[in-house]
């Protein structure tokens, strides 16, 4: 994805061998564009608990890659492969919500399994990691054009006026090794020429949306407005949504999804207004271990500060202020459980999937 | 109000001839505690809209004070009556949405209407806007009884266990002259002992939910928790909410209420769980004109960079940090309508009505 028109990818390795990872530092955004070099399993893991780097997709990746670094942090430390399972279940437990950190961290461990040494499941890790970030921007791209169809289906019904997209949190290519899951579509139909304008909820209490999703939007030249969380209802009551598109952190196998918080409430004024409600997310967010959300994914719950103060640039730094008096108590739930009645449908690198058990199953399983 | 165990109103005026007006700065809380001497109708008008001031109810009642400071001026610039005829219109046009402020100063204009001498004049409508801010009290002391009998009938079915109520903005004693509309219950039920407990919705763009409602119920010794704007769908869903109140800031004949941005997706939430969603409101929020609200009741648009820009407290400074890249648009819609449909009733002063024409009509008109 373009930054100031240069290229570049969420995570990356250089060319060399056994290398130190580079991540883009999300925390600094939009403000300042910060890469990070993250030299030990530690140091990822602190990366993905800390939000330097998030997003459902990402967050997987970047748990391959915290593997990878666990191996070679015990090559070179001449520790035993115990040290690397005591390290997997420390990246494992940064971030509860996301399926797809299991899942790609189940992948690397499976493909180190058996009769290796060390250096030769240093290099698998690393293989392995190497070839996720690719699928997983892949995946992304696809998602995009099966997606493409559905904004060029309203572009076509309202005569080529501009689609208004409402998206929640930031879904984008910082989200992913680069496309993004929501955002790809948009992005693909924006190239295609196809006119669009963007609702982007600031999506408190962390702010993705105003901070990452308009800083996309704004490299990508994809007209937009900035919205508080609170407004996406009153756009829908007066016609000024034709589309809902988020991201998803897990999808049960009945189809209800976990994503940042309030996201929910952004299905039931999509439901009650007759606008369509789409998840866009890679095949890897769905947990065919559950069978329905609500009460069974885990939420996150993160610092009650990230509610009482926000963060933002101020005479050139970047400060947290508070917004309450000093001792108020309060509680940071991550992501909420939409049911998947609210749902129109999964945007995935498979294709359009109906909110259903024997849809999901059949198209993906 | 107790504000450090100290009674206050959020308008007073002293008692002598012709007077100031005092009212409490709300900018700067919960931070500071700062009162503003008022002295002619255009510093009214401007406290007003800038929102020194804030509130369905204190909305009115401070409109009332500015048509008496609006002739207090023609009385000592030897203006006529034409000065304030157009000092009206100037202070109905600062907030379009609330209907209280027309009434009021409907009120004080009519009373002050005839063949009287500007001096004349000038006492009755002090004496008019005194008459509206004690009656607005009372009003809401009296939605307090009327609502206590919800909360403790949920008391009772919980078996003492604290009652869970959920908020959105500020519909306190900051709203009115004293004890608020939506709180006002609350108040008088935790004096009568009843354990309860509020969720306070932090209400961006401006929070007064974090800045107002937290710092009165801080005051009033209230247990409550703050959360973002995005959480309360997820608590509803989780049984962590017995019931939600808001306030409200115009009613049409057939019940549809507009209020601040937002309200709309938390009503949806309540009736998606099955939990009651209540309107405190006095009866002089009810509009006779409108019989419904969905595209009549005029919403307010207010400054974008109250989206772009979070206001808070950084090295004992209230400073305004920018929380999206320098050149996003941002659009900000103060209020939302929640149709009448998601409603369990209005608490007001005369009683609870049942959200339809026929039993507003038969109460209230």
């Amino acid at each position: 994805m373009r930054v100031a028109n240069q290229y570049f990818r969420t995570i990356w390795v250089d060319d060399e061998n056994l290398p130190d990872v580079h991540i883009i530092d999300q925390r600094f955004l939009p403000h300042q564009f910060k890469v990070e070099i993250i030299s030990t399993y530690k140091q990822m893991a602190i990366a993905i608990k800390e939000m330097h780097l998030r997003g459902a997709g990402l967050i997987g990746v970047a748990g391959a890659f915290g593997v990878y670094l666990a191996y070679r942090d015990a090559l070179t430390s001449n520790q035993t492969v115990n040290f690397v399972q005591k390290a997997i279940s420390e990246i494992l437990s940064t971030r509860p919500t996301a399926v797809n950190l299991k899942w790609a961290i189940g992948i690397v461990a499976s493909k180190t399994d058996g009769n290796l040494t060390l250096e030769e499941k240093t290099r698998i890790a690393l293989e392995t990691a190497k070839r996720l970030a690719d699928s997983d921007a892949e995946n992304c791209r696809l998602i995009g054009e099966n997606g493409l169809p559905l904004i060029e289906a309203i572009s076509r019904n309202k005569k080529g006026d501009a689609v208004n997209i409402l998206t929640h949190c930031n879904a984008g290519w910082l989200a992913f090794t680069d496309y993004g899951s929501a955002l790809s579509p948009i992005y693909l139909a924006h190239r295609k020429g196809i006119k669009m304008h963007v609702w982007v909820d600031e999506t408190r209490p962390r702010n993705q949306g105003a901070a990452l999703t308009a800083w996309e939007l704004l490299n990508e030249g994809v007209p937009h407005t900035l919205i508080a969380d609170n407004t996406g209802g009153h756009l829908m009551q007066n016609g000024m949504v034709d589309l809902v598109i988020t991201g998803a952190d897990r999808i049960t196998a009945n189809g209800d999804t976990a994503n940042k918080i309030g996201t929910y409430l952004k299905a039931l004024a999509a439901h009650d207004n007759g606008i369509p409600f789409y998840v866009a997310a890679p095949s890897s967010t769905f947990d065919f271990s559950l069978d329905s959300g609500m009460g069974k994914i885990p939420i996150e719950e993160r610092a009650a500060n990230e509610v009482r103060y926000v963060s933002g640039l101020y005479n050139g730094h970047l400060v947290d202020v508070l917004i309450c008096p000093d001792n108020t108590p309060a509680v940071n739930y991550g992501f909420d459980v939409t049911p998947a009645r609210l749902i129109a449908g999964f945007i995935t690198e498979k294709g359009i999937v109906n909110p259903n058990s024997y849809a999901i199953s059949n198209l993906l399983h």
